[in-house]
């Protein structure tokens, strides 16, 4: 069977990188190295037993046919019905521990116990990455992230289906969730409703931010929305993975001036950074836009921007750094954008009159300009209750 | 506040252990430690950026006041609904590398450089752990696993209110999954409603095993479940992080005497196994009356028992061995069952002409006997289609 990756890109950047072998051991990237598979049990949680659930999928640079998986013995079952494009797999592993020990082996055998291995050092248990030294002391580490990142950053159409079927049953559960919401509800019966709707959609629910009156506190509590309030909701939900993210406002009762207002101002400055997008301009002109735009609005004191990429990770590649709202860095921020790259990109406002105002909306780029993924509802959605 | 755990429980064991500080990075123990506490957004997912959520909480032995928890800038916003008993909450942390960063700084102000701390080896990512090995060069590193397991294994009243609450809804999903199954449908498409009716009831889906026809393959798949065959579905469903994890059987259609026996056997066998669950007798003893019921079954070669704990994680201690169906040490094999203990006890049966027939059922440990969470509809659930 062929990879389901860009094998060629994935040579270039371990050859660039001086890396004999990369372990996956992270649910994104074995799925994502896996060509969409994951063992079904453990998509949620991973503690199980003495240990926890820890798969292993390693590639060897230029050398597809030494690729091998290591899983849990009950994965046997869903393999039989999707399997897997690797060679050497071996179902063995009840501890993370033991992982490592199988993956050890494999690498040994391919005769890399002093070779260069990539790992993913925020998702290598400790015990496991003890086992790796005992059993290959020769071998050196390295991280994988930066590697992994880049393999991942340009979107298939396969993936980009998925992140629009996820965005799209985001923004629908949504509206289902807003619609059907009564006076009085809590934040938390709301998000716990955006978990059914999103079931219901075929989706797998992240997270739920909701948000109601005139409060910044975006967790789900006993805050309950009451008429004439609004409510923002941000949801985080997956389609085989793949991670729609999306927030949309609500009113119960009729959207004020002011709230018309301060939603066109956050409108104002995701059309700015929107239509900057574009394949060929470097990331950071996003921000330029959106900032040039945000500096010209009313309450741009009260305002703040981000953008980010999305996809099998909720921020991921590319990283175009942003107004300090989260810390990183801005890796990419002067790299032209590519067809393919998807970006979540998001426009905050708080109100002491009307609260928290918030829109996000996730975008691939195209040659062209941009596509919006899940774009409905970006107006007040306007309640009864 | 007062610690949510039984703290003098906890010093006994960290004395006996030699254990300066208990250090905890998996999701289940911050969760336990913090009293039920758990940061919405990352209820199932971790990766976040360039690396992931790690949230630490930490405990000196006799110290309760110098308790200190690291988690990520978002969270202070569930904080404020619902406050944590530590005094030294610091939400700084965006990797996991800087959440060790933070746990090492509050390590040195307890004057613990050099003490011995408690880690989760199998929770702790390796960069994590370099980070606390530099920042903390003289610290000894040891496995926090058995004392941590050691604390949670008596569950209480609170405790098992949630995992009664998780039985029952697991139970009364499939009820409803099983139900409203129609002839040709997917073993996918009722793993799906399987997430759904879980959803509905308030609980959180971890997985779904579904089994038709004489197959043993318990993956969710094409395989379709027809007229007169069997089906068996194995959920768990968390209800704030407890395990509801059972199993149930189906036939569609009208239940063949052939089946009645069969599932008569797996009944007998459990029921061998409850009935000899009681606080006071080696948890050794609840294997041995199964395999005496067993090995007295016309199918007894076709047969299978396992048994373990069951709560924060779906199989925990007490760890009272097997049949080899998962190869966990018999840590607690020799020791008295206590009140409050809580075991998964499961029967399988594989029939070349029927299928899988199988029973899981949640028992607790009582001075007189044991309470069964969940205890619906053991016998065939007979479906119209």
């Amino acid at each position: 069977m062929n990879p389901p990756f860009d094998s060629n890109k994935l040579n270039a950047l371990m050859e660039e990188a001086g890396v004999d072998l990369v372990l996956a051991t992270s649910k994104h990237n074995v799925q994502y190295l896996l060509g969409g598979y994951h063992f079904f049990i453990f998509d949620h949680m991973d503690a199980i037993g003495i240990s926890r659930y820890l798969p292993a999928v390693g590639i060897p640079r230029g050398r597809l046919d030494g690729a091998f998986y290591i899983g849990n013995p009950m994965e046997a079952w869903q393999q039989e019905d999707e399997p897997l494009w690797v060679g050497d797999v071996r179902n063995a592993s009840w501890t993370s521990r033991s992982t490592a020990q199988e993956a050890a082996e494999s690498m040994r055998r391919l005769g890399l116990s002093a070779g260069t291995i990539a790992v993913e050092e925020a998702f290598l248990p400790m015990d496991a990455f003890g086992a790796l030294q005992e059993e290959l002391p020769q071998a050196k580490w390295v991280e994988a992230l930066p590697l992994l990142e880049e393999l991942r950053i340009i979107k298939a159409p396969e993936e980009l289906a998925l992140l629009k079927e996820a965005s799209e049953g985001v923004v629908d559960a949504m509206q289902a969730a807003m619609k059907s919401a009564k006076a009085g509800m809590t934040t938390r019966e709301i998000a716990e409703r955006m978990y059914q709707e999103e079931a219901n959609r075929g989706l797998s629910f992240e997270y739920a931010l909701v948000c109601t009156g005139r409060s910044y506190v975006r967790a789900p509590s006993e805050a309950r929305w009451e008429k004439g309030n609004i409510l923002s909701i941000d949801s985080g939900g997956t389609k085989r993975g793949y991670m729609g993210d999306l927030c949309r406002m609500a009113v119960m009762g009729n959207a004020t001036p002011l709230m018309r207002d301060l939603l066109g101002e956050v409108q104002a400055v995701q059309a700015a950074a929107r239509s900057a997008v574009r394949a060929g301009i470097p990331g950071g002109q996003v921000f330029e836009a959106a900032l040039a735009e945000l500096a010209k609005c009313p309450h741009h004191d009260d305002m703040g921007f981000m953008a980010h990429g999305i996809g099998l990770v909720s921020h991921e590649a590319p990283h175009l750094t942003g107004t300090g709202m989260i810390p990183y860095p801005g890796t990419h921020e002067k790299r032209p954008l590519e067809a393919g790259m998807v970006l979540s990109i998001e426009t905050e406002l708080k109100s002491s009159e009307v609260g928290f105002v918030n829109l996000e909306d996730t975008v691939v780029v195209t040659g062209e300009g941009f596509e919006a993924l899940g774009d409905d509802a970006r107006a007040w959605t306007e309640v009864e209750g």
